[in-house]
Order: structure tokens, then C-alpha cells, then sequence
């Protein structure tokens, strides 16, 4: 019945909300990791954060300073933000085709674990294996792509 | 019953869609003043964009240079990008979840205000309040990540 | 019926999920052609990206130089990251608003053929018909957010 497939009841649409939710939480990690590496290398792009900083701690925090490791967590949050809202768009739809349960809890798994070690790789500078993360990721959001395409008129 | 969670008659999927507008629209808003302080400060980072501005209004623009009211425009749209999905995402599952009318709205109220406050206080340059409405969002969007993981399967 | 609003049977919701898809292939594509220019013209943002590509091709690449052709791909980029998860998040909403299927698919047609010509005229540096694609994608959109509000609350 049409009526429950977007309930916690379908073992997919559950599978879903998870997954949804632990690749959101993963990204604002990354989002307060870049703060804590802002306060710790004393590195602001505006100047009101450095003054604030400043008046707090009574240190010499820097204003937009092209710091090679505040750079670095902001390509890789440039990188979720381009992957990320892709797959939670793409997946609801998918689970609106009505795949199979282990079928597409392991599309869901793939993509979550791969954007992880992406992120680790991508923290550690370790290639080629983020590459490899970024592309398992890909690959398993063109995979619902294509089965939502095939469900469509196209 | 299911097949009526996401219809204008619920009350909680009405205040969802109606939120989801009005931050989008607030997004909408910071891409065209993004527009305007371009163009009233004469900075593009196009080169075919300094030529059109120059051709069509005879003044000199000037390509790509890092001006700090456009740098700053532009960090608040990338914030909200890394925002405004996901709680586009989070609460659609958290409607999902049949959760109270009352405080689903208060969960939407607070993150819509947070953002535009957020806006504000980013464009005025106005720490720690810049600091506090992001916090205020991100909480209402971890309020809800929760409870849709506690629906699921975890 | 409200349950089979989201299902592929539903005209609109089937022009919906198929669109939705395209636009995202699109992003996807520009993604690879940023990785496809960065290797072309040998330029990197990460060292260990760099140092890779050296021991595979034997060449000399070089780390982080602001090469103009990478630059206008991320902007590129992050114009469709502006605009593609809003329209994601609108036009599902719009679906269910239950709108005549054949305005509810021009309006996914412009949205999806405007967003494609933008990245040829940004990559072309084809001004003014940039804006004008730019615009014609943002008034579909916003067509979409003013019928969803009017079904909502507000």
C-alpha cells in the first residue's frame, strides 16, 4: 500500500531517516571541527571572531590568514555539500520506487561508511583512498539515480 | 492515518512547507544582495562580468578583486548552504515521525528566526550574536536528527 | 487520493523525481569536469593530490596556484549548490499541493533547461545569457514557493 511507504513501519523508509540523519550528523562534526581548528590555530576570516576571540582568551588570534589546515576542512565540507543533499533528495525517491529491503540498505550503508572515510582520508591528506571514498559514494547515489530514472516516464 | 501526513490538512506538514519557504526565500534573498553589493562596489569575479557591468552602465569595474563586503556575503551564503539542506532533509523525516503540532512549530519557528537573525547579525558583523543564532538553528535541527533516530532502527 | 500522491503512477510526481534526477546528473558531471580540468591543466588544491598525479603521469603538477579555468568550474559549482537543493526541497513540496500535471512539468522543464544552458554559458563566459539562464531557473523556483505558500498557513 502506497499510503505506508514513507512510515517508520517500511523497514526501507526507516533505513532511510538513519542513514539521512548519520550523514547530517557527520557534517556538522565537521562544521564544529572547523571552529575548534579556527580557535586552535588562532586563524578567523572575520574580524569581529578574531576581536571576540581576542577579548576571551587574551591571545593573538589572526584575521584571514590563508591557514593550509582551516583551508583543508573547508574543502572537505565544500565536498559533503556537493554529495550530501544529492543523496538525501536522490534516496527518498528511491525508496519511493519500492526496492528491496537488503537492497537498498546496503545502497544506504555504501554511502554512509564511504562519506566517513572520505572524511578521515580527506583529514589525513591520504590518497588515493579518498578518491576511492568519494567515488564508492558516487557510485552508490548514480546507482538510485538510475533505478529512479527507470521507474520514471523517461 | 498515513496517507494524509503529508497533506496541507495536517497542520504540522503546513508549518513545514511553509518554513521551507521562508528560509529559501531568505536564501534567495542573500544570492540577490550578493548581486547588488557587486554591482555597488563594481567588484566581479567574472571577467565577461565587468564587461557587461562597464558596457551597460559606462563605469569601471573591476575583475576579481577581494573585496571584503562581497567575501563576506559570500561566507554567509556558503553558511546557510551548509545549513539549510539539512534541515530541509531533518525536518521533512521529523514530520514523518507524527510529532505534536505545537512543538514542531516551535522547532520550525526557532530555526527559521535563528537563520534570519543569523543573517543579520553576520552582515552587521555583530559577534558572539552571530555565534548564538547559529547555535540556536543547529540545536533545533540536533532536536529533531534525534528524534527521527529514535523512530528508526537504532 | 492523498496516498498516491508519491508514486511513480502520479504524473507529476513521476515528472518530479525524473527531473530531479537530471538536474543532479548535471551537478554530478560538473564535478567530474572539475577533476577532469584539474588534471588537464595540472593544478591542484591539496600536495598529496599533486604528488599522486606526479608518480601516475610523471608530470610536473603543481599545488594550489589559482589557475583562472579551475576557479570558474568551482564557482560554477557553487552556483548549482545555491540553487539545485532549493528547488529539490520546493518542487517536492509542490507535488503535493497537487498541482495540473502539465503546468506542474513546464515548470520542471525550465528549472531543468535553464540550469543546464547556465553551465554552458558560465563555462562559454557568455554574458548576459548567463543572468537570463540564472533567472529563468530562480522565477521557476520561485513560482513553485508562492503556490506552496499559498496552500500553507500563512
Amino acid at each position: 500500500m502506497a499510503s505506508t511507504v514513507l512510515s517508520f513501519e517500511n523497514p526501507v523508509f526507516a533505513a532511510y531517516a538513519t542513514h539521512a540523519c548519520l550523514v547530517i550528523l557527520k557534517m556538522f562534526v565537521v562544521a564544529r571541527y572547523t571552529s575548534f581548528i579556527r580557535c586552535r590555530v588562532g586563524v578567523f576570516t572575520n574580524p569581529e571572531d578574531s576581536k571576540t576571540f581576542n577579548k576571551f582568551f587574551g591571545t593573538e588570534a589572526k584575521f584571514r590568514l590563508d591557514n593550509p589546515d582551516v583551508e583543508r576542512v573547508r574543502r572537505l565540507h565544500l565536498n559533503d555539500l556537493e554529495n550530501i543533499p544529492a543523496f538525501l533528495a536522490v534516496s527518498l525517491l528511491y525508496v519511493l520506487t519500492g526496492p528491496s529491503a537488503g537492497v537498498a540498505q546496503w545502497h544506504f550503508r555504501v554511502f554512509t561508511a564511504a562519506r566517513c572515510l572520505h572524511t578521515v582520508s580527506y583529514l589525513a591528506g591520504a590518497q588515493p583512498w579518498r578518491t576511492l571514498f568519494f567515488n564508492a559514494g558516487m557510485i552508490s547515489t548514480l546507482s538510485m539515480v538510475v533505478q529512479v530514472l527507470m521507474a520514471g516516464p523517461l
